[in-house]
C-alpha cells in the first residue's frame, strides 16, 4: 500500500520519541508506524511468535492493547495538527500522551499474520481528542479500543525539536 | 516479601501458558507472577529501561496496560478457584481470556522502579470475573485498570495438563 513517507511518529519531537511502542529513537522497540488513509488512519505490525497470548496460536492482549493505544494517540496528534491546518513537526509542537484507554477483545487475534489498525477520530476539543481504533487480522474484526489522548502543555516540550 | 512458592500463572495448564505477559513457557516474555495477600493479589514487576514512553522518563502505557491484564486474569482464575473452594491446578481447569480491559493513566509512571499491582477481586459469576487492578510506583497510584475476564469453556482446554 502506498503511503506517505513519512509516519505520524517520525514527527515526534526529540526526547518525546522514545516510545517503546512506536519512538523512532527507541531501538529496542515496535516502531509502529500510522498514516492518514483518506479520513481515516492506518497502521500495520506483524507480531513475533512469542508475542503469543494464553490462547493457543492467539497474539497477547497487552500487544492489542499497546498497538491500539500507540496508533491511537498518534492519530490525536495527527488529528490536533490538521483542526489547526497546520503540517505535522511545525512548531509549537502537539504531542498527545493517553489518559484512558479501553479495549475490547471481540476474538482470538490469530498469530502469524500482519495485523491492521484502523483508526476514527471521534472528538477533537483543544487538549482532549478521543480516537477509536479497530483491529483487524485476515480483514476480520478482532480488537475494538478507543484512546482518550491529551495534549501535552507547550510548556513541557517547549524546546523540543 | 513472603510469597506462597508458586504464582497463580505458574498452575496454567500445559498449552495455554504461552502468553508472553506471565506465560511460564514463553522464554522471551515478562513472566509477571501473581499471588494471594489476604483478599487482594499483589504482583511486582521492574520494567527495562527500554520500555519508556513517549513522556520523558516514563514507562509506556502498552506495559501498563500489559501487567493489569495479566494480573487482572490470573486474579479472575484464582477467584475462580476459591469461590469453587478448590486448589488451583486442579481438574477441571478454570482458565480465563480477557474480553475487556480498560485503563486510567492518572499520572507518568517512572521507570526505575519496581511496579507494583494490587487486585481486588470486584464480581465473580460463573463464566465472567471482573477484577480491579491499581498499579503504583514508590506507593503512589500511577494507573487503574478493570478487566473483564471469561473462562475458557472446559471444552477448549480438555485434556491439558
Amino acid at each position: 500500500m502506498k503511503q506517505e513517507e513519512k509516519a505520524f511518529q517520525d514527527y515526534y519531537p526529540t526526547g518525546f520519541d522514545h516510545c517503546y511502542g512506536c519512538g523512532t529513537s527507541n531501538d529496542q522497540g515496535y516502531h509502529l508506524k500510522s498514516h492518514w488513509d483518506g479520513e481515516t488512519t492506518v497502521a500495520y505490525f506483524l507480531p513475533k511468535d512469542y508475542h503469543s497470548g494464553g490462547f493457543p496460536d492467539s497474539v497477547y492482549g497487552g500487544l492489542i492493547a499497546s498497538l491500539i493505544d500507540c496508533h491511537g494517540v498518534g492519530t490525536a496528534s495527527a488529528a490536533a495538527y490538521r483542526a489547526e491546518k497546520r503540517k505535522m513537526g511545525t512548531t509549537p509542537h502537539l504531542r498527545f500522551v493517553t489518559a484512558s484507554l479501553n479495549v475490547d477483545y471481540i476474538k482470538p487475534t490469530p498469530l502469524g499474520t500482519e495485523l491492521e489498525m484502523r483508526g476514527i477520530v471521534i472528538e477533537v476539543k483543544d487538549r482532549k481528542i478521543t480516537v477509536s481504533v479497530s483491529l483487524f487480522a485476515y480483514g476480520e474484526l478482532c480488537a475494538k479500543g478507543h484512546v482518550i489522548a491529551v495534549r501535552l502543555p507547550h510548556g513541557a516540550i517547549l524546546g523540543a525539536k
